[in-house]
């Protein structure tokens, strides 16, 4: 699982500070920024955290996280990390911080994890002692597991009353979205132990995963929180057609498969019974064709003041990244930036400095930073 | 995992029909009996159930399940099983039928799976067609998973209204057994299809596991329903000496490791604060030293009249077959058979012919029978 010996590109220092007049201002609507290369030669990278002013970890998908101080550019492999399944869209995906993690030091990871009976997303966590992993221990498994290797899902969010959530994916069996007995296809909450909330909305219906907050979804690859407002915002992947922007609250159906804006693949056919259905949650917005969104973050930084508040989200199948400006909990406007310039953008996240932080999901993907100029 | 080509001794119609006057006819305090081989050449058999008259199912702890027929000897594995880690204690473990498995056809495995933050007992389940496994799901994980190949527990009954129990041991780390947040150290009780019953003990408490049913369990590895009461039995192996009997009740501590009547290996110091405490149960019997228990059933045929309602525990210590004679919920007498005639007793069952058939846990294992004489 862990790598030693590839070789980190580090050009921070080359753009940061000279300045270098070879970088192209991108124009946008409300700030004009560049695009700096923090780190390259990045094996798939799927999200990242910042642990400190100058330190973040970087999860790949086959497996490995790194730890970078992203202001000498090094960078090395943290041990001790829990065997993921890497296969198809699953592996080593979200990193999240314990909300105590200045004095505890706890990490979580989600990971797609084997067993004879299929593969499934779980969620462990342990000690970040230098660049070790201590202490591990799994918290969560989606069960039933599966085979096939799509829809993990798999993004980590904690709220401010300190909260887990786990956005998991369908796993491709779209029933499974429905179904209160089975994990996938559904957001989860947790207590940081991995307990279940007793406030949970299901935990006095018979029959059910206790650990199930919302249901009805399809794959979700980003979750956020709104600043002010405590919202929590997540987006999942439709099917051809129909991504959703939906906001997440306790107990919603969110409609897959029985109601989406998508069709099938291919036959273009319809899906379910509809757009609409009494009982299930419409999405505050949704893309089709598909942009296939992964990653999510509200600004909140002070570098991009007219970009406060907006949420941007990672497109891979369009390879770009939008903004969305939000009011209240509607979306106003959207704003395509980057198209086709870097890659499938699979991670978006604001630094401490206040820049806008990508990565790309390729197999030489890098860490992006747009600054302003 | 699955092995054709292993030499199954059969001489059960060798003993059966012709009576063969080599038997050794065992006496005891109740019933004359002779002690046949039904198979042999078993490679660590931990568990069987009766699937028909003439049909069993025998697991493998180095996990493999075989299906045997009874009357002829054959006997093939069944393939599509899931992957278990057989490390120390750990391995395929136990099997139960479905309550409705004579038309469903689903069969429950219990086993220790591995992920890279370590080992714990899991719960699969599958259809059994023929020899074959099909549609297998994993409906419970015991999180969190952790080193060590040391008590897994993993006995599984259903109860009359269809609830399922799965023992757990504490997997050597002693205070996971008083914690409600993590699942080791418990008796765990479940819908069929993995759900949390509305009704366990935890479900309101915050910060639980709400799988939970009783807690404070080191290692429990026989259970079994107790004829006409309904009332679930459950034994448990102690450190040092304490090996305890316990009723099975709803939201029990049965006190490990705060008060046991064992004592630390090797030192023989105390454990905890002695053997009794307000809010944690006395158990209904114990054993000091300790026989080291598995396997469990109530006799409840009718080939051996005067067991009636006896209580046989299987001891691999002392490789013995104990009998236990119950009145209400109280053991009045012990009776101690076979000693280190045949070696560890790993399980106990009667058969729908009314026979008790036992299991030993050997490289050459074997399946036995009693006969009356």
């Amino acid at each position: 699982m862990i790598k030693f010996n590839r070789r980190i590109t580090f050009i921070l220092l080359l753009c940061a500070l000279y300045n270098a007049p070879a970088d192209e201002v991108v124009q946008s609507e409300q700030h004009d920024f560049i695009v700096e290369s923090v780190l390259s030669d990045l094996d798939h990278p799927w999200s990242m955290v910042f642990l400190a002013d100058e330190e973040m970890l970087i999860s790949e998908r086959s497996g490995s996280l790194m730890l970078v101080n992203t202001t000498t550019g090094e960078s090395q492999y943290v041990k001790g990390l829990p065997e993921v399944a890497a296969v198809g869209q699953g592996g080593l995906m979200d990193i999240a911080l314990h909300p105590d993690f200045s004095t505890n030091g706890l990490i979580y990871l989600s990971f797609a994890a084997s067993d004879g009976s299929g593969t499934g997303t779980e969620v462990a966590r342990g000690k970040l002692v230098g660049n070790e992993l201590r202490d591990v221990e799994t918290l969560f498994a989606a069960l039933p597991k599966s085979g096939g290797g799509r829809h993990f899902g798999s993004r980590l969010l904690f709220d401010p009353e300190g909260f887990l959530y786990i956005t998991l994916g369908d796993r491709g069996k779209r029933p499974q979205a429905q179904a209160l007995t089975t994990h996938p296809g559904s957001i989860i909450r947790l207590n940081e132990d991995g307990t279940v909330p007793v406030d949970n909305p299901f935990v006095k219906q018979s029959r059910v995963r206790p650990e199930i907050y919302t249901y009805g979804n399809r794959n979700v690859q980003g979750i956020a929180l709104q600043p002010g407002t405590n919202r929590i915002w997540a987006h999942e992947h439709g099917p051809q057609g129909g991504d959703e922007v939906n906001i997440v609250v306790a107990g919603t159906n969110y409609g897959w498969p029985i109601i989406t804006y998508g069709k099938n693949y291919g036959t273009g056919t319809d899906i379910g019974e509809g757009t609409h259905k009494e009982g299930m949650a419409q999405p505050v917005y949704q893309w089709t064709p598909s942009i296939a969104p992964s990653g999510m973050a509200f600004y909140s930084g002070d570098m991009f003041p007219h970009w406060q508040g907006d949420l941007f989200v990672g497109s891979l199948k369009f390879q770009l990244l939008v903004r969305l400006e939000v009011d209240g909990d509607k979306i106003v406007a959207e704003e395509q930036l980057l198209q086709r310039r870097f890659g499938r953008i699979r991670d978006v996240r604001v630094g401490p400095d206040g820049l806008l932080y990508l990565l790309t999901d390729e197999s030489d993907g890098q860490l992006l930073r747009l600054q302003p100029r």
